[in-house]
């Protein structure tokens, strides 16, 4: 078995705000992040598979399908999108690093044509990235 | 002479969209970047100063106050903020690269005790930067 | 479960000395390293915790109190120090990369509010990275 | 136990192209890699090995040693070649950065004075990569 | 005046070697990169152009232009292909980081609309890379 | 004429202190840089020639040579140094990014043959550097 690793880029908006809570206890709890208007990211997205590599063509995984996959299920829904505003799976669910990374596990998981998912790692800022390896 | 850059990160969100042009002009003009929800990017900044040493220090510039400048004159005003809706420059201004800038050269420039503004960098993503001279 | 990466970076300096050896043999085993006036790195810091989403917040660790927390426990102790004549636990261990991960792990376990401490990753240079995952 | 990782980089030319295809089939499959001329990367190969810590000096594992290791069983053999032409477990099995991976493992494994491999991981390019831990 | 700039990646791989000498002499001056079988690397070019912003948009020039410029003019021939063998201007030039930027700057002259050309910056690697600036 | 760029590493201590002054006004200037202890940075040079190209080889510069000048002049004596004890330049200047990078042009000037030195620039971390081109 071996694992392999393909990165993607996307640029969205989003905000940290609890609607139960006050405006103050928000500001409280997320700072700058509880601003409305929203701000910005560069997502890095590392999507990893796990397979037995195919002996004649040497791969686990056919790379062109990966980047299809990862292009339909993620990049269209997410790249230049507000994630609050848009996303449907954060209309109820806050779109934290953390929850992101489960999102994308979730759209991905069992779409990989001969490849198990493995894990997705989810950087919002170079200093701060999500892991997550589905649920054990 | 010598020159000195430091770099600073801001997330921030913006949109592009003139306001004469319809939706379809936006659209086919500015593809995904036309979504008025807005989108988001981590950009990151490099101011460079130029001038003399100060030969007892060793320094051009002091350094704390340098990024005291930054903090107040940029990131307070720029991190965390829709760039369309809260930056005042970009309410008639398209909050491009360029544009960014320019306008962030505005805001140092004369600024800084002891040394020249001599460029500023810009970084929407890191295949994409703006430098600016100030006018020449 | 999730796992949640914090960075962080200090500069410091430190130098490898066995002290039973004489200095020709600390020379054979740790080169230029051995020079007593202490060398010094840009140390990149990566803290994995993990645990649970909180459901309402989307957070697996308050992050504001995870910086506080690094930087309480390790920045404020090691960044602009040098290891061997400041930092206690390096007055009879050695500095090396795979030490400074121990010794952070041990500074940083048991005071993450929320969360149980995963791994300590400590790059002494780009090239050059350890792994501690706790006593297992 | 702790992990140690050492990044080292090399230069190489390959293509992807199974002999019992056609040029057609070899083209559909594998695009612009088919060319037979060759094209090449700057791989980053890393490598992780798992030991106790030397009381004395506080390394698992000897740094030149190691460094010499990856320079005499893997670059003096990998840098600078033609993966396909040159490098003998390419001539039956396509130089995909999986089997890139597997190759420098077996190149490797049981060569550490001292230390366990751990993992082998190798970059293509900066946004695709393999992890191979050996046969599990 | 502004400058903006655009990235863009290419693997690609090259040999060092003039045919006036002998094997031994291109030997003694190219070392490892006179194997004739090619070896290569993943180039990094930087494209940077000058020009006024445009009122209404806020560009100095077409981004998505600007791509397919580079991509038809300069990707489309570069990538994935061996430069001594299939790129016309190294059939009697060394494919060397600085002329690589050079055939790169008469390639795309004069083809960017509403900009001018300022400088084409070819990394070979992380640590080396060519600026040209055009005949001056 | 072309520029050519190589880049390299070294690791080094260095405090900042003014002997003329107390330490109260050596702490307040310089903060924790005044720790006479020393810290340490994993410094980065890039070093900057002019030329025209070699019609033969396609070189401005041999790559060897360059890097041996380099190591020469600069790493030999800057690498895992004290730079305010070790290093004679730095015995009364104040070991500064933009007084290093100073030094290193001094070091390097009139000792590259074939070509002009252009540039010299040193970060100290990834967000600080100093860029210096002689005297003008």
């Amino acid at each position: 078995m071996i694992l392999l690793t393909r990165k993607a880029e996307f640029s969205a908006s989003h905000y940290y705000w609890v609607p139960e809570w006050t405006e103050e206890e928000n500001r409280r709890a997320f700072g700058k992040c509880a601003n409305r208007n929203g701000h910005g990211h560069n997502y890095t997205l590392e999507v990893t598979v796990a397979g037995e590599i195919d002996q004649k063509t040497g791969f686990v995984v056919d790379l062109k399908e990966l980047k299809d996959v990862i292009e339909r299920e993620v990049m269209s829904v997410y790249d230049h999108r507000h994630l609050n505003l848009e996303v449907p799976e954060f209309a109820s669910k806050m779109p934290t690093t953390e929850n992101i990374a489960i999102a994308i596990w979730d759209r991905l998981d069992g779409k990989i044509a001969g490849a198990k998912l493995h894990r997705v790692r989810v950087y919002e800022m170079a200093d701060l990235f999500a892991d997550y390896y589905g649920e054990q």
